[in-house]
């Protein structure tokens, strides 16, 4: 039989080696409310110590082309930091924080030792998150994907009280302060045209390294908030879109964000500089080095800065103007 | 900013117009339980009449490559069908009911009416479900994925109280009853090997098409069995692996299964000619018409058949032998 379907493209016993091979790093981030899988069909969560009117906030997601990006570099373990951070990130703006994950791996070719390192990434953030990898599937997809590519895709579910529920805007008015939480790099936006720009500019290892940098989580810093009581208005996570789309998510129809530009670092600067895109162009599609975005109340800016001091205040919430956009710039 | 985005291979328009198409079959699934979705980086799903000690069951699934199948014949809701309906199966059998699902799609380009029809299959099954379709994720992937080539994959959530949960391996004993329910043909399972199958034996359109019927729910027949207090000792969703992985899944090590084949369907037939595979071989790759066994008490065997009259006797649970396999076919 495994012969015959082995030769169908699909080697079963590559994928038990794979398992073999993450198998520990997946068991370390079983918190106490895995059960024992007892059939194994779907991993199973106890549901305790519930919040008070609790809502469930899931997230499924992927990381772009910069699978393609970390495929040529041979550096999987990266990736699975991204996709977790990606999506435990978009769930803590909703103010809810994780439970479980689960992951998705495809590729032309299994091969046991890049899918493990992949999973052991996903494994590794999952653990510092507090969350559990419940789950995931490889799947080895001859002829779907390009020789030597793969895919990965992930889904969070966390938990938050009703009345914990962000953004409220609701409460925002004008004269409310925008912090930004600095980014590691890129993240996993903007990744078909950076790997443009590095082959137009012939972007060394090191460009391709650096642009590399897993997608950071937000999870601690926004906990210290929580810890340090200071209110959070919002959340926006800058991702697809950049500040242009994700801002006016969290945003009520009668207040704009106005948003001072930032010294950009070395990589942002030459990627805005090969793509000759200006800031407010390149403020659509990158996060230039700011990943979060908090908005408070004034009178709570001084409490975030002390709480967080990496923080950086980068503009205020202003009354709506009918002529787009919505997140102005001080400077082009 | 968009024409040079775009000229990196993603069309963001395209996208956006997807969205559209796809909207109201999305909105149609929405229980009372999804919140309006105040910021939307996740999707939010009120916790409400749970269960006594509520477990949640996870599964995360692709459809394996029936997706290239389906690309070759432009057959695109189907597949949707298909992804649900193997996630709510795998969930099922623990016991659990589906409260909501998430979908990934990728592809080289995107083309927005073949997202808007996967997605809107999607919807249908999840709908006919009573799950939400609570978010989902569409990503253009030039050079990840072959050309024309797209992939899906899927996250079912369910919930179950845990003196529900299935299997129920202690309560197993020599002499319970497996039935088998009919499958609507090969599911999401063997796809390399019947797409070499289909190329080798010139098949024509026609069997192509029988290829892609969706893979069928059973969550109402499970229902049914519930109605009419069937007892169910354990339940095995045969997928990747056919019987001989799956059955032994749920079984104690006390116990293996002894089953006797039934009549091929033509399809089946077909592809066990084709492939020249025996029965136990095909066993491993197929689900051969049954995509779905059920373990009950021999006591419970009649009332199973009157509440389910299409359940087909396919053999007994016997004492384990120690020489392999552990599910044994009475004739080769």
């Amino acid at each position: 039989m495994s012969e015959q379907y082995k030769a169908a493209g699909v080697d079963i016993a590559e994928g038990g080696r794979a398992v073999a091979l993450m198998r520990d790093a997946v068991r370390a981030t079983f918190t106490p409310n895995v059960l024992a899988d007892v059939g194994s069909f779907g991993g199973l969560f106890a549901l305790r110590d519930l919040p008070r009117e609790p809502v469930l906030v899931a997230s499924t997601d992927g990381v772009g082309t910069k699978v393609k990006l970390a495929a040529q570099r041979g550096q999987w373990r990266g990736i699975g930091h991204d996709i977790v951070n990606h999506c435990v990130n978009d769930i803590v703006v909703q103010g809810a924080r994780p439970l479980f994950f689960l992951d998705y791996i495809a590729s032309s070719k299994l091969i046991a030792e890049q899918v493990a390192e992949v999973v052991i990434g996903v494994a590794e953030a999952c653990q510092a998150a507090g969350c559990a990898l419940l789950g995931g599937e490889t799947a080895e997809m001859p002829g779907v994907y390009a020789e030597g590519a793969f895919d990965l895709a992930g889904t969070v579910v966390g938990v938050v009280g009703q009345g914990s529920l962000l953004p409220r805007p609701d409460q925002m008015e004008a004269g409310d302060r925008l912090f930004g939480l600095p980014s590691s790099g890129p993240h996993t936006n903007g990744y078909s045209l950076i790997r443009k720009l590095l082959d137009e500019h012939h972007g060394t290892d090191e460009w391709a390294d650096a642009c590399l940098e897993p997608h950071r989580s937000y999870l601690k810093e926004i906990d210290m908030l929580d810890g340090a009581d200071v209110p959070i208005k919002g959340l926006a996570h800058i991702t697809g879109g950049g500040f242009t789309d994700n801002i006016p998510r969290i945003l009520p129809d009668s207040l704009d964000a106005a948003l001072e530009p930032w010294p950009l670092s070395p990589l942002f600067a030459t990627l805005c500089r090969w793509s000759g895109m200006a800031w407010a162009e390149a403020a659509h599609v990158f996060n230039l080095g700011i990943g979060m975005v908090i908005v408070v109340d004034r009178a709570a800016g001084d409490a975030l800065q002390a709480a967080l001091p990496e923080a950086r205040p980068i503009g205020t919430l202003v009354d709506h103007d009918d002529s787009p956009p919505r997140v102005r710039w001080s400077q082009p």
